[in-house]
């Protein structure tokens, strides 16, 4: 997913962390899980921390928590601000907020980073207590699975035996899903968006130039390198790549078409080799990715996402579902060419197949793959019918 | 464009070279321009070479010639053999030789690797005389026009006053089209396969990424490395990218789909992280083209193809098409992603508006950019058609 969103308050406007649309502050918190967990490759860790927020009120009867799941690049972060001169507020703060399509003055919004992640949750980068040393590449073998059985331990921890859905968009989504078929009962409701019940030749191939990148820069040095080091070449490469197929031909066209960047000081090219504006900005993709991103957790995840296959881990589509009991809300966006639309009609299909109260939206966009981030009524207006709604009663024609 | 077609004679048959319909041991000759070349960017070279080959026989009238132009990665080998123990025949096999769509029996056959290149044609590997050192990256700034013009003077070094017609796909589609338009009594025909008027913003993101990867890696050294050196990593990671933009979702599912590869000796992962074939299939691409290309001309050839824009360069794409005299066939392929069919069909249109004989064929598959490569009996009726017809009146629908 992209991560440039930029919010600039107007001169005399009110400052947006005081918003009252948006959560306002948010701050973080640490589970810190003390036993050892176990992951799906039989490799175990000692104990984990997952980094997370919530925003709005966890009701009485505990029945009005939402989860949501990250995607790739994403972290806990999701809604409000971390500080009143942030330059920019959580990755979905669009959707969630008072008043909002998830709204927060009903409902209690958790989103914790993933394990593997590197936002504060355990993962590549964090210290074995048993070396003193950062995992690196002795890091567990990572699935959605791990991600979702961990995430449950902290909603064990919070008190919270339902949730009322689950969201999330491309891994997210997957996530998402994931958490219906491991616990059934734990959630009603289930929105996946731009996601995939398993990731096609292109989509792992797109992934594989992206980890040799890194693992072929000397720099990553089989996964052992300082904090603030490491292949940032090759992750700066890796995330350029990815970056093109989290848009659209039309987006970027849109954006930048053919035009030319402003000349910078005196080495800059004459006009004849000018170099072209999506040029720059894909490296500006690059370089703000490597500041905050750690490499060897970019090699962790994304395994797990070409590893996701639940027609393959259960049999079938149909039997991974069977023991689903959330009502699901699946949404493609036409535009979107990583997991294009046809692949999370399938998941819809599926579900329908195996007797689950399932419904399939389709929204028209140019955007691409990251549609799922951006301003848009209408998915507003899907998410929130969804969510609110006593009976889901939906009626789309798949 | 893809180098994995192999030729494995069956035990007893006939050697692939001796193939009646095979053009035989192909033997390759430079041309040396002794003169000063001026590029389109104002610089020049003091002479160059172009390294080419010819197959059939130039006619007492000199009216057969057919000249084929090259994509990004290609060479002037495009048809028969260099040896008999040769592993592969020439790019465009399946496609020129005796009997075949490009019937060399009846036509002369010229092909050149583009000025610029790395196949024996003066390129940045070259020496500059001045200095004894390989040109690097002070080799003066390409463009598709100096391709088209440094071929016009071997052109006339062959004798050859007109072509019957001018071939190409993608790369090679920009540089037949542009043939018309600089030397317009020059060529009676132009097909144009998997092309563009004009790169979008997406396919230079990827160029670009790929230049970055060249780039960044440290033994790139500004331009500057030994010639069994280089950006080898880089390099390789360029092309595994570009690799994937020239098939498609489909041909890759088909091909590979989400299976894994097979253990590789001790260090082999285990079953439960074993690799996917579609990750060794591209790796093996990387490696088997840095072997054989160099990484300056890789960046001076895809910088040509960024900057190639017919309608920036004339004003229009119909002015630019004004002074063409040929009749041209386009042809778009459906699963082509790189260059869609839009862009192929949006040349024809403008050769129309133009007032220019032009003809559009969109042909059905599911192989992707690299479809013009590849075996289809549509392909090869539609080039011999177009080009034995006497009077060729296509009645295409655009």
């Amino acid at each position: 997913m992209t991560d440039d969103v930029e919010v600039t308050p107007a001169a005399g406007s009110t400052p947006r962390h005081l918003s009252p649309d948006d959560v306002g502050i948010a701050q973080p918190r640490d589970f810190v899980y003390g036993r050892p967990f176990t992951f799906r490759s039989g490799q175990t860790l000692p104990g984990f921390t997952l980094r997370y927020e919530t925003y709005g009120t966890l009701s009485a009867t505990r029945d009005n928590a939402v989860l949501i799941c990250h995607a790739l690049s994403g972290d806990h972060h999701c809604a409000g601000w971390h500080s009143p001169d942030d330059r920019k507020p959580g990755w979905w703060n669009n959707l969630i907020g008072p008043g909002k399509a998830v709204d927060t003055r009903r409902f209690f919004v958790i989103c914790a980073n993933v394990l593997g992640g590197c936002q504060g949750s355990t993962g590549p980068s964090s210290v074995d207590p048993s070396t003193g040393k950062p995992y690196g590449i002795t890091f567990p073998f990572l699935t959605i699975s791990d991600i979702v059985r961990s995430q449950k331990l902290l909603l064990d921890h919070l008190g919270i035996a339902e949730l009322h859905a689950a969201i999330g968009g491309s891994m997210g989504g997957m996530t998402a899903i994931q958490f219906s078929i491991e616990y059934p009962s734990l959630v009603h409701r289930v929105i996946a968006m731009a996601s995939t019940a398993r990731e096609s030749a292109q989509a792992i191939a797109f992934n594989e130039v992206g980890r040799q990148a890194i693992t072929q820069d000397p720099a990553w040095n089989h996964g052992d390198y300082p904090r603030d080091g490491g292949p940032r070449v090759g992750l700066g490469i890796a995330r350029m790549m990815a970056h093109i197929t989290y848009v659209s031909d039309a987006s970027m066209d849109r954006k930048f078409g053919r035009r030319r960047a402003p000349a910078q000081g005196a080495a800059a090219p004459d006009a004849f080799d000018a170099p072209f504006e999506v040029e720059s900005y894909l490296r500006y993709q690059g370089q703000s990715f490597i500041n905050r991103f750690d490499a060897n957790s970019y090699l962790a995840i994304t395994r797990a996402l070409d590893h996701f296959d639940l027609a393959q881990a259960y049999g079938s589509l149909e039997q991974a579902f069977a023991p689903v009991l959330a009502e699901t809300l699946i949404v493609g966006f036409t535009s979107d060419w990583l997991f294009p639309p046809e692949q999370n009609r399938r998941i819809a299909l599926a579900l329908l197949r195996s007797g689950k109260r399932a419904n399939y939206a389709e929204l028209a966009t140019d955007l691409g793959h990251d549609s799922f981030l951006l301003e848009s009524e209408e998915l507003y207006t899907l998410v929130r019918a969804f969510l609110e709604r006593e009976e889901v009663i939906f009626d789309f024609t798949i």
